[in-house]
């Protein structure tokens, strides 16, 4: 009786093929460090396809737009908007935001004018493409692609600012290529255009893309409202992460807005407050089947392109193919050139010419060109535009992808850290925040750091009180760090099987640690004060009395002539005796 | 544009009106005390029914068998076999065994004869019903339902015995049901039946129960073997263990064997190897996930129940209803108190009066009855048998649902002990097995630990080998055991920010525990030196020399004379100091 289980078992098979070919690569070490797994991926779609064409002999299933958009499409972009680094993409707003307005129409009008130029040509035999044709072709070749770039910059490891940039962009390009995709559409089936139509089209991308971010915003604040009250029915809480995040997708697509900036606003939204609310196993769960369905979908995806390339729905046409390609890295190029020119002039922390390159040539294109353009409607050179999309995408993902890792070693661009920032590191860009504040407050500049601290008080006095929990006490974000710190390492020592059952004196220590305090107080100014209420004040000097003698151990070590020997741990014992000697 | 995403856009809100209403319960903490979940549930469900049939003017959907069988009980059924306590299952197997079979077998054929001998009745005009359809209706009601006894059951907290007597046997009847309803069903169409077809029926039952274990224990070890290899990509690890208990259960339904059992065969099968292979939060995951899924499909499934209530398909007799409410509960009644007699002959731990009275009004019926009644082919009294199965589905759930509780407590029944066993019990317990097991090996008797013993032997020989990672140590359950209650110490411990930095010896300890170990060396018979071989009994002395200033702290408290006071952990780190002292 197989008709009646089909559905879900296909899909099982799909996912298993999927999850196990992910096995299957990394069993093989060396493999996955030369060639980026999208490309793999591809290949085994390839050959897929290939199978079952060969069996079949007529053209595999092609991957289904609606599929790709309802099902594959938001998982990865939740767990890029929920995992996104939030300092340097908000630091990095104006610049991303450049690139991907600007940027994208650049490209789209340029690859457009320029197919069209060359459509002219006589000896191509394509005068029959009109020029709304070439803009809407355009439209939905010139989207980086999300999907493409995440899975080959999180293996090369640039620094962030750069990956924020190249990923930033190719996310909130989403609603400037909804808009453009449909504006030409439309304007293919109109008789006439008027120029009302056009100045409305200017229009709906405000529409688009704020409509999103309020549609993703609305849904965030209520998930985190809704897990104040999960604290009986701790099972289900990852459901609402997940619920919520999803609606706000299928929402912002139901009213035509970008769903795609709708969830990233959700989930960067819900974040902070969700996470403060749920308990720690949720959380796990959470960010784990974030991760795991990504990593799924992304597989998938990957898999249906190299299978939806086999086939015969593909109109061949050398000229038109080779300058899509050539016009797609052209533009891209001038386009990132220009902009950066300008972007430079306005920050002292500029943009280097290697980082431009890479921006440049880290412009992938992915699944969502492949499902606008099966989404067209039926006209005859649709499937000349089908193939010049699959060969973009090929190329750039084979060819750019497989290249781009060498020639950032070759460039030598900067990498990213590899340690996270030290809790004294954020003690200080936390400080370093509040003093730019305050001076762009006093100098009347209404800069980043103004609205930052504005929207932190905001945060604390209004939105925490509704969002938080009542017996959650509103917690620094350091103390918060700290306690996952502290809870990593108890569970590194338990694995490790070192845990220690001798009990800890932090009554004791402390008394002795405030005195010692006492005397060498500091005027701490208002604005620190008011940041680090008391309730973080004495929560840090709890921490720092817990881990004086971590603090003294690891003191050494920053000497340049002492070595980290064997017998450093003993006198450190014998320090800890003396010590608990006299508080005894 | 609703059309375009409604499919996805409706379950997620149905799915998101579940979650909502049983955050809802839970606000108003007196009222779960006292009603089952499942009752609230029905009775939003019946709400929602309501509310629709008044907008609408006609019958609310009812639920979908296929959605049920394919996408809402398998959740549920893999939870419960995930999470099976497998020593009272395996030890309690024959029993669960005869009720499963026998006890079913039994209601089926009393419930549909005194049914149909009440159709006989002129008064009640219910002529027309045959005795095929009446079996059939006996064979879709006679089955206890685990959706809805786990629902109650799990609130009431019995002990652990009758528990598992009660939820085994309604899970395993799973494969008595499907034979008996598909063997009347084909009946009813039959022009005529022979005997050979009866015959063959009664071997179906082996062919369907004990295809499904064979199915669930194939796709079982295959996942075991996959987790093997996903060292490298640990975000993925999750989804094998739901992916190949989902294809198992497909699988089985595909060729008309019992899906339940086949997940709960593949969900036991796998657990052992998969959590040994898996990492530490994949384990989180998977166990939250299962919860979260089983939960939410819980909720749906009650939920869906009411609102199918409410329409014009239900056709009233009074007679025919009252009656099978009455045949269920008296023929369970009948059935349980006669087979717990021939248990209970075979028996030195007899089953008592209470727990038969328990038994037998814990039999639930939920909503596998309500699909298997939907899907019945059609015929003229359809209608009544749907109104009949409403009845008796709420009836139990509400009336024996609601004052089972109530009864429990007012009877006595044993309850289930709240504390976890300690670590001493675990050791006892099994060194008491292998005694048995050697016990039944010297006197030649092919007993439940003789078999127990092989099965471990063969475990360890062979499956393990080919299971378990080569890297990982198959290590003792015992220090498993420790192991996890050490991180889940260390995990506490960090929470409530006591974790002491201060460095433990356990080198030092070890080799004064050992020497002191020495001189009261016991011998241990060969049996017992097989199982904790010496890697197993070094990780024990490792684990004890950790421990032993624990273990001497917790030893006063074990003293009628003293209580735990506030002295203590000043003496017991002054004895600390003492013993470092020394050491150094």
């Amino acid at each position: 009786d197989y008709q009646h289980v089909q559905v879900p078992f296909e899909i099982t098979l799909w996912i298993m093929l999927a999850s196990l070919a992910k096995i299957g690569f990394h069993l093989y070490n060396k493999l996955p460090s030369v060639v980026p797994e999208s490309c793999l991926l591809i290949f085994v779609g390839l050959i897929m396809g290939g199978i079952i064409y060969g069996l079949n002999d007529k053209s595999p299933p092609v991957m289904d737009s609606d599929i790709f958009f309802l099902y594959l499409l938001p998982p990865i972009v939740l767990d890029a908007g929920y995992f996104m680094p939030s300092r340097p993409f908000f630091e990095n707003m104006g610049t991303i935001l450049l690139y991907a307005v600007v940027g994208t129409i650049w490209n789209v009008f340029g690859i457009g004018f320029s197919l069209y130029g060359i459509c002219q040509v006589k000896a191509f035999r394509l005068q029959d493409v009109s020029l709304l044709h070439n803009l809407l072709f355009g439209s939905l070749i010139a989207a980086v692609d999300p999907v493409a770039v995440l899975a080959v910059f999180e293996e090369i490891h640039v620094n962030e600012k750069l990956h924020i940039l190249v990923f930033g962009e190719s996310l909130l390009n989403d609603a400037v290529t909804v808009v453009l995709y449909k504006l030409f559409r439309s304007f293919c089936e109109m008789p006439t255009i008027k120029s009302v139509d056009v100045f409305a089209g200017v229009g709906k991308f405000f529409v688009v893309g704020l409509g999103g971010v309020l549609v993703g915003l609305t849904f965030g604040m209520t998930a985190a409202f809704t897990t104040r009250f999960t604290k009986d029915i701790r099972v289900i809480e990852p459901l609402f992460v997940f619920l919520y995040s999803y609606l706000s997708y299928l929402t912002a697509e139901m009213f035509h807005l970008s769903g795609i900036v709708a969830i990233i606003a959700c989930a960067m939204g819900m974040k902070r407050y969700v996470e403060a609310n749920i308990s720690l196993k949720s959380h796990t769960t959470v960010k784990y089947f974030m991760k795991m369905w990504s990593s799924v979908s992304d597989t998938l995806i990957f898999i249906f392109l190299g299978v939806s390339t086999i086939g015969e729905n593909h109109e061949w046409n050398w000229p038109y193919i080779c300058f899509t390609v050539i016009f797609c890295l052209i533009w891209r190029a001038l386009g990132v050139l220009v902009l950066t020119f300008f972007v430079n002039r306005f920050h002292v922390n500029t943009i280097t010419s290697k980082d431009q390159f890479i921006i440049a040539y880290g412009g992938l294109r992915g699944a969502i060109c492949f499902s606008l353009v099966f989404l067209l409607p039926d006209f005859h050179r649709k499937k000349l535009f089908i193939a010049a999309t699959t060969v973009v995408i090929l190329f750039t993902v084979f060819v750019q992808g497989m290249t781009i890792r060498p020639l950032v070693d070759l460039l030598a661009v900067k990498r990213k850290r590899e340690s996270a920032p030290t809790v004294g590191e954020q003690i200080h860009i936390r400080f370093l925040d509040h003093l730019l504040a305050g001076i762009e407050d006093i100098s009347g500049h209404w800069g980043q750091y103004y609205w930052k601290d504005k929207l932190e008080y905001f945060n604390s006095k209004y939105l925490q009180k509704i969002l938080l929990r009542e017996y959650d006490q509103p917690k620094s974000s350091i103390v918060l760090l700290y306690e996952k710190l502290e809870r990593k390492h108890a569970i590194e020592l338990a694995e490790a099987g070192q845990l220690g059952h001798a009990p800890s004196h932090p009554s004791l220590l402390r008394s002795h640690f405030l005195c010692s305090n006492s005397d060498r107080t500091v005027k701490i100014d208002k604005k620190l004060e008011d940041a680090l209420n008391p309730d973080v004040l004495e929560n840090i000097q709890e921490i720092l009395a817990r881990n004086l003698y971590r603090i003294r151990r690891t003191g050494p070590a920053y000497n340049r002539h002492t070595l980290p020997g064997e017998s450093e741990p003993v006198e450190h014992a014998k320090e800890i005796l003396i010590l608990r000697h006299k508080s005894l």
